[in-house]
Order: C-alpha cells, then sequence, then structure tokens
C-alpha cells in the first residue's frame, strides 16, 4: 500500500506514551483543573470548541499525541482517502478492495478542484434530480393519484440507512416543512411495520426504500409489506414508492418506483447520510437547502480535518484523546452524552459508524492486532442520563470516559424564566457541572458519598443545533473514526463481522421452513441448532 | 443488619470459582454446543424460558453459582427485602434507612398473606383510585371543558418517572385503547417540551406530573412550561393536570391538580414502574385491567425469584451468569438484545435500573468494595443492532456478554409470508443464529474472516410480549438486579453518586444568574466554573 500500515504498538512514539500513562495527570488534585488549563485545554475549528482539560493529561502528553498523529500519517492518510485511494482492503486477503469516498458527496462547494472529481460529479448528478423531485412536491407538480399532496414518508432501510438519516431527522425536526413528517421502518420484526403502518394515511405518504444492493432481507421484506397494504388500500405502490439504490441493482427498476436515486460501492452505508441515503428523506422532510446546509456544514469539518496540528482539528484531536484513554489508560468503552434532546438517536448512529469501523481484530497487513481496536459507545442525552446511568460513572467501579455535546441555544428558542434562570441555562449548567465533577470528585468522611473523580471527559460546544452544526458534527465523528482505524493501522471500512450470523440465520430459517411444510426433521446434520430450536421452544408449536 | 454481609470475595466458594475461571469452557471448539448442553442448560419460570448453554461453563461452575447463592443467602435477602426489611442503607453512616417494598404493590393477589400488608394495602387503595379516575374517563363522567373525551396524556417525569413507564408504554403500544396516545416530557432541555407542544391539542390532553419529593428541577421546570402553554390557549391546568407525587408534597395540592396519586418512600425511582408512577399513564393508555395484568406478571415472577434453585429461577440464575461473566471472566459490560422492536427502550429502562442500583464502590459496611460490581449496559433491538455494532460483538478486541430476549410470536400478528418463512420467523432464525455465532465462531484461512467465538450469552424466550410478560419480564430483572446487589454486599437502593453534579450544577446556575444581572463577576470564590464558563464561551455572550 502507499500509506503509512506502522501498527501503532511500532510507532517510535508507543513507548513514550506508555511510559507517560504509568502516571497520568492527576485531575482530583487540589487546583488541578486551573483556569489557566481550562483555556489552554481547548481546540476549536468550524464553530465547534472541544475543551479537554478535564483529560488525564498534561503537554508532555499532548505533545506526544501530536507525535503518534505526525509519525502515523493520520492526515495524509485522511487525503489519500478524500482523493479515491483504496483503502477498504485487507492487504495478501480477499476483501472489498474499494474506494471510500462519503467525504466527495459533501465537496460539492469548490467548483474547480473538488478531491475527486468523478464521485463528486455523480454526488452532483443526484443532487440535481433530487432538486427537481423536491420541487416538483413544493409546487404541487407531483401528487398523489387524488390531487393531493404528500404530508408523509416512510423510510425503509436498516443500519446505515436508518441509523444515520433517522438521527438527523430528529436533531432536525425542529426546522421541517409544514406538513411534512416522516416515520421509520427497519426491523425485520413484523410489529415495526405493523405499528407504524397503524397510523398512516397511505394516499398520502411517500415510501423510500433505502437498499444499495437491492437485497437487503430486512428492507425488502418491509418493503414488501407495506406494499401489500397499499394494495390493499387499492393504491398504486408505482406512484408512492421511490428506490435510493446502486444504479443496476435490482430495485433501480422505473416499473416499480416512482423515482431512483443512485448510491455508489465507494460509500459504505454507516457513512452513507450525506448521500442520497439520507438526502431524499431530508430533503422531503427539511428542503433542499436544508440539505445543502447539512452538506456545507459537513465540508467545513472534512476541510477542517486536513490540519495536522491536533490543537486546531477537533476530529483528530478527539480520535487521540480516545487512544490514550483506550490503549494507554485501559478504558474499553465511550460514552457520548448530548446535552440535546434532539440527538436522542446520535449515539446510536455512532454505535453503527464507530463499532462497525472499528470494532476489528486483524490490522490492513491482515495480522492479529496486538492491543485494543474499537470501544463500545454508548449513550444518552443529559440531562435525562444524569438521573439513569450517571451514578455508575461517578461512582462505579469502571472508568467511563464521556464526551459531552452541547449547545448554547435552544433550537425553539422557546423558554421559560424559573427561578432566575432559563431551561436552556439550566441544561448548560448541568452539562459543565457533570464535566466538572467526574474530573475532580469530591472527598467525604461518609465513603458512599465520596467521589474519586479522574473520570476523564471532553466537552464539544457549539452555538445551537442547526442543519449545518448537524452537518459538522456528523463530519467531526466520521473523520474521528477514520483517524483512529489509520492509527490502529485496521481497516475501517469493511464488516466482515456480520457474516457469520446471516449464514446461521439462513440455517435456521431453512429449518423453519421444514417446521412450516410438517417436513421429516433431519437433525443428523445440524443437530445443535436443530437442539436451539427445540429448547427455544419452535418445534413443539408445528 | 440481620442479613448475610459477607463480601463476595470472602465467600467460601469464591476461590473455587476463581480457579474454575482460569480455565473456562470452551464454546468454539468442535461439539462444544451438544444437544444435551442445550437441552440442559434451560431454566423456566413464569412462561420465561433461559437458555444459557452459549455460557463459558460447565456443571462444575454451575454447582459453584449455586453454592455461591447459597452461601450469600441471596434469595432469603430477597425475602427480607419483600417483608420490609430497612435494605437501603449503609452500617455505620448516614443513609437513606428506607424499606424497599416495589414488590408490594403487586403483591395484591393473595388477599390473605401479603409479604408487607401495609404496603400492599396503600397500594391497593391507590389502585382502587385510579380504578375509579379510569372508568369516570371511559364512561365519559370526567371529560374536558368543552364537554369531549381526553385522548392524549402527556407524562412530566425524569429518571425513574420516566425510562420505566416509557418502555412499557412502547412496548405495550400495540394493546392502547383506541384513540389514547401518549407523550413525555422529560430532559430540562426546553426543547424536549417544545417539540411535544408543538403537536398537541392541550383542550383534549391529561398531564401526569411525577415527581416523588415533589422538587426534582427538570419536572417542575417542564411542568411550568406546560402549564404556560395551558394559560397561553386559554385553557385552566387544573383540568387537566393529574399529580403523582408523595403525600403532603408541595405537589399533593388539590387546588392545582385534578387527582392526586401517592408513591411512597420505601419505593425507588426505578423499581417505581408499577406503582402509581406506571399506572396512570399505563391506565390511561392499556385500561385498568391490563395494568393489572402487568401487576400479576410480575406478582408471579417476584414468587418465583424465591426459589432457591438456581435453575428453577431465571431472575436468580442470570444474576449469577451476570457474575461469572463479570467478576471471574472479566467483563465490563453487559449488552442487552431485545429481538422486539416494541422493546426498543427496554434497554434505557435497564440501564437505570442496573446502573444506578449497583454502580456502587462501597459496601453495605461502608468499606470500599475489593472487586468489580455493576456492569455497563446497552443495547438495541435485533435485527437493528446486527448491521450496527454486532461487527464488534463478534471481531472486535473486547468481549460483550450478551443477554438476549425474545418472542415466539409477534404483537400484531400482521405479518407475511415471503420466500417460504413469516417476518417473525427471520427475527427468530436471526436471534437464534447470534446466540450460536457469538458462542461457536468459525475458523477460516481469512484473518479477516475468521471468528474466535467464546463470546458469552444467553437467550430469554417467551411466548409473545403482552401486559403479563411485560410484567414478569421487567420483575425478573429487578429482581436479578437486587440478588446481584446483595452478592455484592452493596446497597442497591440508594443514588448518592448523583449528588454532587447537582451541588456543582447549581454552582454555574448561580454564574448564569450573575450573568443574566449583569452583575459583577467574582472570579476568586471558584475560579475553575467561571473558566469553564467562559472557555464553553457563555460569558462573552452578556
Amino acid at each position: 500500500m502507499t500509506w503509512n500500515t506502522t501498527n501503532l504498538d511500532e510507532l517510535p512514539v508507543y513507548e513514550k506514551l506508555v511510559k507517560l500513562a504509568r502516571n497520568p495527570f492527576d485531575l482530583a488534585a487540589p487546583g488541578a483543573i486551573s483556569p489557566e488549563r481550562i483555556n489552554g485545554y481547548k481546540a476549536s475549528a468550524v464553530g465547534f470548541d472541544l475543551l479537554f482539560a478535564t483529560q488525564r493529561l498534561d503537554d508532555a502528553v499532548i505533545n506526544g499525541l501530536q507525535q503518534l498523529a505526525d509519525q502515523s500519517d493520520a492526515v495524509e492518510q485522511f487525503l489519500e482517502m478524500k482523493r479515491g485511494a483504496v483503502m477498504n482492503r485487507i492487504d495478501g486477503h480477499a476483501s472489498e478492495e474499494r474506494q471510500v469516498l462519503h467525504t466527495a458527496c459533501r465537496d460539492i462547494f469548490n467548483e474547480s478542484h473538488p478531491f475527486h472529481a468523478g464521485a463528486t460529479g455523480q454526488a452532483k448528478q443526484q443532487l440535481e434530480k433530487l432538486n427537481v423531485f423536491l420541487a416538483e412536491l413544493v409546487k404541487g407538480e407531483l401528487v398523489n393519484e387524488q390531487g393531493n399532496n404528500f404530508t408523509d414518508y416512510v423510510n425503509i432501510g436498516i443500519g446505515g440507512s436508518d441509523l444515520g438519516p433517522r438521527a438527523i431527522y430528529h436533531a432536525l425536526s425542529a426546522y421541517s416543512l409544514k406538513k411534512r413528517r416522516v416515520h421509520f421502518i427497519s426491523n425485520v420484526d413484523p410489529d415495526d411495520a405493523a405499528a407504524v403502518l397503524e397510523k398512516l394515511d397511505l394516499s398520502r405518504t411517500l415510501v423510500g426504500v433505502v437498499s444499495k444492493s437491492g437485497s437487503t432481507l430486512e428492507t425488502l421484506t418491509n418493503e414488501e409489506i407495506v406494499r401489500a397494504a397499499y394494495a390493499e388500500a387499492g393504491l398504486n405502490p408505482k406512484k408512492h414508492f421511490v428506490a435510493i439504490t446502486g444504479q443496476a441493482s435490482p430495485m433501480d427498476n422505473p416499473e416499480r418506483y416512482l423515482r431512483s436515486f443512485y448510491m455508489f460501492d465507494y460509500i459504505g452505508g454507516r457513512y452513507s447520510a450525506t448521500s442520497m441515503v439520507g438526502a431524499v428523506m431530508l430533503g422531503f422532510a427539511l428542503g433542499y437547502d436544508a440539505f445543502i446546509e447539512i452538506l456545507r456544514g459537513a465540508n467545513d469539518m472534512d476541510m477542517a480535518a486536513e490540519e495536522r496540528n491536533i490543537r486546531r482539528n477537533p476530529a483528530l484531536l478527539l480520535a487521540l484523546l480516545g487512544i490514550w484513554n483506550h490503549n494507554f489508560l485501559g478504558h474499553e468503552t465511550l460514552a457520548i452524552l448530548p446535552y440535546s434532546q434532539a440527538l436522542l438517536r446520535f449515539p446510536a448512529h455512532l454505535q453503527q459508524c464507530d463499532m462497525e469501523s472499528n470494532g476489528k481484530s486483524v490490522t490492513r497487513m491482515g495480522e492479529k492486532v496486538s492491543g485494543f481496536t474499537g470501544p463500545i459507545v454508548w449513550g444518552e442525552p443529559g440531562t435525562n442520563g444524569q438521573h439513569a446511568f450517571y451514578q455508575l460513572l461517578h461512582q462505579g467501579t469502571t472508568v467511563v470516559p464521556a464526551e459531552f455535546i452541547g449547545f448554547r441555544h435552544s433550537q425553539y428558542e422557546d423558554d421559560l424564566l424559573l427561578k432566575g434562570t432559563t431551561s436552556q441555562d439550566k441544561l448548560v449548567a448541568n452539562l459543565l457541572a457533570q464535566s466538572l465533577a467526574l474530573a475532580t470528585g469530591k472527598k467525604n468522611d461518609n465513603p458512599n458519598r465520596s467521589f474519586s473523580g479522574n473520570r476523564p471527559n471532553t466537552l464539544l460546544l457549539s452555538d445551537k443545533l442547526t442543519p449545518y452544526t448537524m452537518g459538522a458534527l456528523l463530519a467531526l465523528y466520521e473523520a474521528k473514526i477514520a483517524f483512529q482505524g489509520f492509527i490502529w493501522n485496521i481497516n475501517s471500512f469493511d464488516q466482515e463481522g456480520v457474516q457469520l450470523g446471516k449464514v446461521l440465520a439462513n440455517r435456521f430459517l431453512a429449518h423453519l421452513d421444514v417446521l412450516r411444510q410438517a417436513g421429516d426433521i433431519d437433525r443428523e446434520q445440524h443437530p445443535e441448532s436443530w437442539a436451539m430450536l427445540e429448547a427455544a421452544g419452535f418445534v413443539k408449536d408445528n
């Protein structure tokens, strides 16, 4: 490969960081978190401020992390990725062998020199098609069979075709166009579709079916369930269904869909929210211009991620802080704690984007990794989480590094002054207080009321959650995850770990098919799966 | 104290288990998961089957875990709890000093001998009051100022007054009464209330405000926001607001509320879903009889949890399997993976119930615990999670024990046969396949397509998610968490860890109040918090 594939523990700075980690900065010492430290440990870009005085590090560690970024060529690899290098591969073994070009979807603002003209050109073509489609909806040129506007949109997709777009929809629903609502069907659980269908007027609903291959089990199954509901309602699905799929996939079929929008094999599902996968649904909900603002924010953050100085590159710094906490201080998990109810589903998106990217055990050279790779990512919005799991964050036997996300202003700006402060004040006060409390702790004579502190965390702050800042936040985490993968020397862009479950699911499905047909049960070939089906109570039913 | 307070590592069986853990059962060995093992490693009660052949243990470990249960008097402690012992305490230190009687809420079916007649009597009084209230709604005796039925209900509460009830509402919304919808406001983020209020017809909405003390910051703030919206709409809140609170709390005020329902200090917030905290909202949504079915399921599981043989007590067995994985095999986290979209928010409830209960570092004797206590609990429904974070579960560098939950039948029973199987078949096939795949793994010449297996998990199965089974599932996990706390010798019923954050939040609020009044900023007393406010960009705004 043309890029740096040195393993983390073979980089020159590795041993230095190991030594520094033996005696990490004590956040709980009196005066440890001084005003100078707070003001000095801050990295800003694209309207986001990353405050990291509450991490267990000092200048020596920060210098070491800068060297780690330099020695691993993290930024150079990011640039290679943007230029279209085939980074989704494992050297010497069969692998996906694909480019990684989600950044090209938003590299549309520099007319003269996009990083990858081909992919950005394709993105622009799709955007133009979307612009036409959305304008027809607005102008009332595209209406249902009764001549009425479409008011609802059902997104049928799973994984990357669901989590990222859904997280962004919830994040920005304060900006929804009037009388536009979106619903989501993802799970193969038939109750998921049933609960959504129950409350819809199908005649005024568009259905977006999202599958790159056109063959995702859950998505095709749910599409058939919804098509059956249309048929039952005497409506023609062709007038309602839109395909978001790979060009020439089985779903790219004008006989069955009102329109087709294309996704490309150089964009992985979990990085596809800024492609047509998110665009069609978000364009319906928010309008075309708001979607372009999401792209603008993402593109600005993609550019900020090219900065080599980690104090001016929040995405890279966040990646390095994670590696410090995971690989050097030994923490296995990462809590994402947005102080914004609108970001309710953002942790679920990051669970996919991060854990599917970096939950790997093999390097890009096909060798077993020697240390820790991707963390377990989880989280819920604050202040809700404070009344739930923060007890463990403060006093549990496991240290959980946390990334707080907050905004200075609310979205609706519909607030109430109560006892001298607004709800937004109360939200922000709690956000800052938690960051400080986890770091400093507080001694108490009552051991049950004592706090050890030294629970590392960062604060990521911006003015307001808008389409632009949402785009930037999304891209910040995408870049963070890619940087970590580069430094761990793993392929963050495949997902071979999902294959074995698929194979075994097909075996169980074949068993269930046999049972349904009252066929002879031949236990000999697969005794375990038959035994499991029986123990789980499925055989006796038939 | 009158009950066993021996620490885990001082129990006779502890060293034996430590030795057994050095060489745990190899699930990935050929033929390791035999049909005999699958059929033999199963514990059933109250319509739930717990399959645990995919855990890393053999009969010697199971015997050791039975001894662990016996030597810690786990079941005796559970019985003490049900009888009203003051188990929420720390010996020798100031503590809450309360009974723990959530089980009394559902111990209403045995007329003659409830465990704690006083608490069960109070529960019955409240239920009777609720029955009257709900009947008035059904009969149209209790209507709004225009004589219309109430169609919507807003639950204002946070933590235990939100997560458990909300999880159950989502779990059972398939059984909702016609034209009854429930909405939730929890977060102090003003956008939470704004987003809910935007879509409501307040005139036909009841508002339930839930706070035991009548003084929860978030809840009172949100109540005022909603009251202001009523005032703005020219409606009288007194005709719409219901209080769920402690008797004689500031909220127990007939001048301000249509009705008051009481909660009691012997029921902790995270265990309160079967008290009036869940009852009023769930009764509105599902009807009185369905709520009683939830109680019946919970009570049946509470009784099953009295069984000393761990092979007949799924709650106790699940607790012990957790301790085996956490304390002996060294895993820090626990994934809760329901294969039921309706259980979407059940993991969030368990995050509170488990992590706030057992995220502790001090024993009931006020000593520092020597080992691991509560795990980090997280999860999302399958099959969605398969397309998100399962990559890490299968191939990551961290082993995540998993608890799968599934049902043989869907709720709506509205399904489609596609390629020989229904969606429910596909759901269940995936559930069983994941359990087996995580355990056995599969070798492959391509290292990136190789699965190490030995990722421990259990399968918890029942026929169908109904009010009864939901109640049983809730109680199963409540009992599991209590058993673990007994064995760890910690107080699972307080939450002192949330106090420091509250203190610091008040400091930041005072700072923000100073800024709002353009007062003099006196940095000297609290230089860190002022610096943080400034670094976070709040001072310059004023």
